[in-house]
């Protein structure tokens, strides 16, 4: 609970007043933008962009759904053809991998630019399927399993998600019922919804399937486990006795991937095939866990599989890159309407074209800084090197956080892109359409995005929990304690704060601008935003715990939207944060100080929409309110000259964006145009305007 | 520039407080409801809805781009098969029609439900190609053209959008240059850029289009003219000589339409081709027409096209009412995570899925009765019953801003509607991401959004400035001006309307809650917001009047997003009224009394977005502003139990729908699986769960 800070312009860390160039001289240092952007492990992932540079594995969009499907099983046998680790990043080096869980993921978000079918059905085979082999699996298991899994000689699905259950997976119905007899699981599917649905590689491909189910023995129900079960004869890809399925049909995207429906009527696995890193059956069928807790246990298996938010959250931000490019590169050239001078206005140069494009290349950058950051919270987690049980849930939190931030941001972009590059945005041959299509689902799969906010929000108000009670522990705590909200709340409730930033500012909006340029006011302002909402729901929610359930799910209930925005809110902040230290690796000060304004445009647009919040709860003075809608508009014509460069830095060539009109295609034909008229005009045999005419003659 | 008011809620006109059944005893007249929604012209809605049901109309999601191409053309053929008039309401009786253009609108946004496909190229056919000979041409044209466009004959093209110029449609390269020798009209596509693009019926079966051109004669340019031209061999589909074109490959949606381009190389068409209603050529090239300023004259005739906007505002509010109705009837059905019962949590109730879900069913509302009062007003100008230039005017700026309004909406609803309903959502057999798909062009032909709501705003600052000079003709009127805007800008900076209603509020949430309830209150937010906001960008572009073009330019564009934020206001606002002049037409008491909730959810969730609009302009005190959202969410729940019944009231049948989750497949499902869990627990045979063993033994 912080109020904000009267810094004055003079006194700003990032900025050097004296010897600076001026703000018109500076440029980006494209190179180094994009350098930056490599991240941790910039060989890995330049490697990766350039596999999906390369047309043999890019999205064909002339083939039927069914060839489309077989293109991208063909793309990923070239892709682990003679032993490419590329693919193997994050497997065991004894199995021919190279133990680099971080990089793994780098790579993969790469994969979107060349077709998100071959990386969502590369995702199925090596970073599901594979990857619940290697992280419910023992070591005999992995060694066993994995190599067929790996190279393709098993294709594989993963199947988890049920019809009835998606979000739901504790109660998925399928069950695997140990008989000591034969010492073999069952696998049984006793109703329709319980069908596992939407398994990438279940409709044609995959011989074998991770399948999810109640791990039963000695009549006890010992919660989800996952097994091995082979599903189809390698040889005729027909399904083995007990199993059946069907194919999921079209889809909204991803049509590469043959998405389909399993169940099964006493399937017979051996017992071995439990995967049984985190419970296993003795042959006499007793259970046994290294985790006593049911529940927790079960939230380790599903932890294991956090690498999938991880991925998509990079993939979704690549994706919104890819579509910005486009969208930037065209309105740089296109024209529309007579302006000011003889030529038409270039698209840009439009401020509602700016307002569509600039926020979103901003919070672009933010996206992907603050997925870096996570990636090496995840490779500190799963290589091992920091894995600790605060660190797993924090990863879990901040996946959770950024993967439904940054898939709900992609979709917007791409839409907004699409629109912004009109009839030409609609064509299939540049693109925007393909990525928006296929991207939808990323809004759903691996967590659906509003459950993964209520997730993450519910940690936050735990954890604020546990702050309170260490803090209220002894009597002068929590004397402090009530004595600190008490005096918050009166703040916000006159409007005091507001009062004294507006004595602050009168007569002087540059005095309110250079508080908005201020880094510390706008950290200030975003973490207290959080941490506001995450207390007052915190509090609101406190009558619940001791009510009859009713009443709890009813209170529960009238701060699940307020859960839902403290959860966005702390996106916003991660993202920021992440920006803002990302700020600091920059040498070039021209360079560094256009990303700063990036930076703050990020920063002031978060605040700009969640204005009516800062205006209520007292944080934001009318007048400096008024100010920041105004000094992000200045912001964003001052970023005007650096559009090109800004995509430019995020890397990709037209061998990644592929779109007609991202090739200059445009420009070649309004100097066409250009060169007609001038020839018209110097011939003398241009034809008067009737305009004109009547002009003259009045 | 009213200040809110402060009616107790005893005495809000729309409820009798004393007979009036309890809240929750209410009922939703679900077939009343239908039938209002049927509007002016309701057997041929009708009528016109049967149809879309009909499956021969269908869409058919298995075809190849080319097989739906020829489905439309078929389908097309049909539906005037034995002269079947529904796609001819609004051509002249003498044709055989029936001169009903509004009805004939009406029954056109019908057909979205069927394959918006089948719409799109309907519209071209005989919204586009058709209207512009009858809308254009002279009677004798008409009876000349008309008949071989109406039964589908002569398929056509509407050649206006050129690959280098969509919006500036005053500014395209195509020129028909008149030869006096052959009375010819001779056409020509100067440079790529000037390539007809974007056409529905051009890349296939079009064998005639009405070309827009710059018409040139005697050496001088007339400006744009319309040209009725054939291009292509009616028996072999070819190119006729000087034309040629391409085809514009897959889109993002509409594949059944085949839109391409076109081009032409002295093309040669006779002077009695010119479609020349609005300008016409003697043998001699004496160029004249009855308009005599070229701007009006051009404005007029693209005035006269305005049907295409009018048209897609109801279909984009069609579509969106289908997602809504799937995602609904899903949503009131799935379940998912155990509740406070034994039972799993049904997904309406789950405040987050009602706050996805609830207000654009408002706004879906909101929008229809919106578009009846557009198809009124287009009928009274189209009719000829009320044909004058200010209603042209109306008619055009509010075309303008429902259809940018509705296309967005209807794009932000189909995908939020997707989302809900998750996986299931993903899949093409549940429709939502076909229809965004298809639908999401509708947001940038006939009018770009962006470029529609500055249309919208720029003549809504015209109108403000006529009233300002009106109002300040005298100086008494002068110095009355001067003073109201002086008092109301000190109002709003010193924050005194929002200070004295706190004082109005102090301690009593209900009469802030009565106070947002009151129409009168909803009214004057959202008219005070549209009038407040055109004034002050009206203020603030005056200077540009009389400055220089580079600063004039300046002034336009550190003031365009204000124009576009106003234009929207303005559709809001209209919505608003048009919802609750509707509500006076519901009879049941009951009905009634939901509708008005409905009616107040719109409302007051366009007020809460704009929360920080209302609270920096002194338009709402603190206190009020906090109850908007407790109080909408208190509406959604109360709207809760008549959710389905809303969705019902769209109208729409299964045959509309078509989703499979909309077909109450989910709720036999869980049915099945209850039964299971219950037929298991009565064996005696169920598995104790480990938990709750862990439980009992401890």
């Amino acid at each position: 609970m912080t109020t904000t800070s009267d810094q004055s312009p003079a006194t700003l860390p990032d900025r050097d007043r004296t010897s600076a160039p001026r703000d018109e001289d500076v440029r980006l240092d494209v190179e180094a933008v994009s350098e930056l952007l490599l991240g941790r492990w910039p060989e890995w992932r330049r490697q990766a962009r350039e596999r999906a540079g390369d047309p043999q594995f890019h999205k064909d969009e002339s083939l039927t759904p069914a060839e489309h499907r077989e293109r991208v099983l063909a793309q990923m046998r070239v892709m682990v053809e003679g032993g490419n680790k590329l693919s193997w990043l994050a497997f065991p080096e004894r199995m021919g991998g190279l133990d680099q869980p971080g990089a793994n993921l780098a790579c993969f978000s790469e994969l979107v630019a060349a077709d998100p079918s071959l990386q969502i059905k590369s995702g199925v085979q090596w970073g599901l399927f594979s990857a619940a082999i290697l992280h419910l699996g023992t070591p005999e298991q992995q060694d066993r399993l994995l190599p067929d899994a790996m190279d393709l000689t098993v294709p594989g699905a993963f199947a988890m998600t049920e019809t009835g259950h998606g979000s739901d997976v504790a109660a998925i119905g399928t069950t695997a019922t140990y008989d000591p007899e034969t010492q073999e699981f069952v696998i049984d599917t006793p109703f329709r919804g319980a069908w596992k649905d939407y398994l990438g590689n279940a409709a044609l491909h995959a011989t074998a399937a991770t399948v999810f189910a109640q791990l039963i023995t000695n009549g006890v129900n010992h919660g989800v486990h996952c097994f091995y079960v082979p599903i189809r004869d390698p040889k005729t890809q027909e399904f083995l006795p007990g199993v059946g399925g069907e194919d999921d049909g079209l889809k909204g995207g991803l049509r590469g991937i043959d998405n389909g429906r399993l169940h099964f009527s006493g399937v017979r696995v051996p017992r071995e095939d439990l995967l049984a890193r985190y419970g296993s059956v003795a042959p006499d069928g007793t259970y046994s866990s290294p985790i006593e807790s049911p529940g927790r246990r079960f939230f380790t298996m599903l932890g294991s599989l956090v690498q999938g938010r991880v991925s998509l959250d990079g993939s979704a931000v690549n994706a919104a890159k890819i579509g910005l490019a486009i969208a930037v590169k065209y309105a740089a050239e296109r024209r529309q309407f007579a302006g000011a001078g003889a030529e038409e206005t270039v698209l840009l140069d439009y401020a509602t074209h700016r307002r569509r494009l600039f926020p979103a290349i901003a919070e672009a950058y933010a996206g992907h800084f603050a997925n870096e950051r996570l990636l090496d919270l995840f490779d500190d987690v799963f290589s091992g090197e920091h894995d600790t049980p605060e660190r797993r849930e924090d990863l879990e939190t901040t996946a959770a956080a950024l993967k439904s931030t940054s898939t709900r941001f992609a979709l917007d972009t791409l839409q907004e892109c699409r629109e912004a590059c009109g009839g030409a945005g609609f064509l299939t041959e540049n693109r925007i359409t393909s990525l928006h299509a296929d991207l939808d689902v990323y809004a759903t799969f691996e967590g659906d995005n509003t459950v993964l906010q209520q997730l993450v929000a519910r940690r936050l108000v735990a954890d604020y929990g546990r702050e309170v009670k260490g803090a209220t522990k002894t009597p002068a705590g929590m004397a402090r304690f009530v004595v600190e909200r008490a005096t918050g709340a009166a703040l916000d409730r006159t409007g005091l704060r507001r009062v004294s930033q507006a004595i602050a500012d009168v007569g002087d909006p540059r005095r309110a601008a250079g508080h908005l340029r201020d880094p510390e006011t706008q950290r200030e302002l975003l973490a207290d935003r959080v941490a506001t909402m995450v207390e007052d729901v915190a509090m609101a929610l406190r009558p619940a715990q001791k009510a009859e359930p009713a009443k709890a799910a009813r209170i529960v209930d009238e701060n699940q939207v307020a859960l839902v925005e403290a959860a966005k809110a702390h996106a916003d902040l991660l993202r920021w944060e992440a920006f803002t230290t990302a700020l600091t690796e920059i040498k070039d000060p021209g360079t560094r100080r256009i990303m700063t304004w990036v930076r703050d445009v990020f920063g002031l647009t978060v605040i700009e929409r969640n204005m009516a919040w800062y205006l209520l709860n007292g944080r934001l003075s009318d007048q400096r309110a008024r100010t920041v809608t105004a000094y992000v508009d200045r912001l964003l014509r001052r970023l005007r000259p650096h559009a090109v460069d800004l995509v430019d830095g995020f890397g990709y060539g037209q061998e990644h964006l592929r779109a007609k009109i991202s090739s200059g295609a445009e420009a070649e034909r309004q100097s066409e145009a250009r060169a007609y008229y001038a020839a018209q005009r110097a011939s003398g045999a241009a034809p008067v305007s009737e305009k004109a005419l009547r002009k003259s003659s009045r």
